[in-house]
């Protein structure tokens, strides 16, 4: 998967992962307003509601970008119902050929580590039937409780061919509490990457591993180091756009083969059309404002990295 | 809601949680049976076997326990109908009168953490209408992204009075590679205990905070410094039985009051039925098998505790 992801970032010319991370604030009335006529005000009618935003969205974007990010946090609020929509919006950008990255930030250790890898990449038994339970292509993992919470993962993934992404600095301003702290001379959150690199060593698919690393767009210096620690990880890049990072901060995340680092922007296209900078479009074209800000995201890295 | 589970602990003199974390190879034949036999081998009958497996030690132990700890992996892995399973066995459990602690191990930050901490702890909002999603009392939360992380599961804890127990040192033979890593003259795991104090100083309920820790049994000298680190912090403690934890080794997790710490056993008390030292019960007494397994922790941690 990971070669099919690095493939598609060549073939479509853009490192760049839209996050699928609805709130209900960012969806236009027409389509609330639809689902509620639909399913009253009602956990149903707002995964209705969701699940629509999401496919207008994904119809204005599949041909330009790679792959998509549903976070699924913001599913998982709504009950079963949000994770309903969760599992329809995954099936849905796979029918459209984008690979999935569920930002799921699992992390457990043995026997159910192993169960959420089953749940996101993997098959379940049910006496003599196997089903996939969500079956995204990526997970995004959290790496605090040690090799024993990434190795089922990554048993999964040699298994069924995905990938992982694990959290090694992530983009929010207190993410140095901890992640900063000096071990040996050295932040936590190196000595995470170099982990990472290990992990990765025998999870080769083509040029890069399919256990990569999440490192946020906020710390630039940081990302240059990590960049060299883990040159054959691919950097999942958060805080692009609305979190305050700029294409220019993005150089260094990427390899001297201008792979290795794919970039996400959220609000930032999926409510483009909330944006001033987008005003022309009404509520109505908002799939069009969040073609609009692909485009403009595309060529804000491109010209980053002087291509 | 940490009030109550105080109470319920002093009231059944019982500081133990009862994991219910069911694998299908822990389910009695006469259940997966019956459920197969209705909507076939399918998630759907998967969900069903798990939820009357549940049901059945639910009703053998709850006047014996003051809570239960549902690992929501276990469910997630059979997609949206394991996790109906879940809530299923979530609302059964309050209706029972226990105390729910959603055990979810989740984080993320700003946003995506609220969304979480109103997933399994708060009530989300559906146009003029609100509706909780998964609506347990506690959940566990992982540590690695900071205050940014945590802050927002605070604020729906304070709003619902509800409760958090943070990973500080996890009961995994790994933990130690990054949580035992050393800060200043001091391992990761207390600085993150540290926190955990002053996370919780304001959040008082009772005697205790509703800011909790995870510390794993297996670790019982870390455990007896941080339970100096945050006095005011109920721990919960997993690792007890299957994973080796044993009576003695809980003693210094309490504080002098005989209060501050709740055992987890998982394994040991659902699949009780399935270990040679409960042999006389049968699959088809699985239930009684489990009430007697949860005799005899009690009678351990009381004799360990020199009560």
């Amino acid at each position: 998967m990971i070669q099919k992801l690095v493939d598609e970032i060549v073939k479509k010319d853009a490192p760049i992962v839209v996050g699928l991370d609805p709130m209900m604030k960012f969806i236009p009335e027409h389509i609330t307003k639809k689902a509620f006529e639909e399913y009253g005000e009602t956990l149903k009618g707002a995964g209705e509601a969701i699940f629509e935003y999401n496919k207008g969205i994904v119809d204005a974007v599949y041909d330009l970008v790679p792959a998509v990010k549903p976070q699924i946090a913001m599913y998982e609020q709504f009950g079963i119902e949000g994770l309903i929509a969760f599992k329809k919006t995954v099936d849905y950008c796979k029918e459209k050929g984008l690979v999935v990255i569920g930002d799921v930030k699992r992390g457990d250790i043995g026997s159910t580590s192993a169960a959420y890898a089953t749940a996101h990449l993997g098959k379940v038994t049910v006496g003599s039937k196997t089903y996939a339970g969500f079956d995204e292509d990526f997970a995004t993992v959290n790496p605090y409780l040690g090799t024993d919470g990434i190795k089922p993962f990554i048993d999964v993934c040699k298994e069924e061919k995905k990938g992982i992404f694990v959290l090694v600095k992530t983009s929010n301003p207190s993410s140095g509490e901890f992640q900063d702290r000096i071990i040996d001379g050295r932040p936590l959150y190196e000595i995470v990457g170099e982990q990472v690199r290990k992990w990765g060593e025998d999870c080769m698919g083509g040029d890069y591993s399919y256990v990569g690393a999440v490192v946020g767009a906020t710390y630039p210096e940081m990302g240059k180091i990590l960049r060299e620690i883990m040159p054959k990880s691919y950097i999942l890049v958060p805080g692009y756009g609305a979190q305050g990072g700029k294409g220019a901060d993005l150089v260094h995340f990427f390899n001297k083969d201008g792979l290795g680092a794919i970039i996400n922007s959220s609000r930032g296209i999926i409510a483009a059309y909330q944006n001033p900078a987008y005003e022309k479009f009404s509520s109505l074209n908002y799939a069009d404002a969040s073609r609009q800000a692909v485009l403009d995201m595309k060529a804000d890295i491109a010209s980053a990295l002087h291509k």
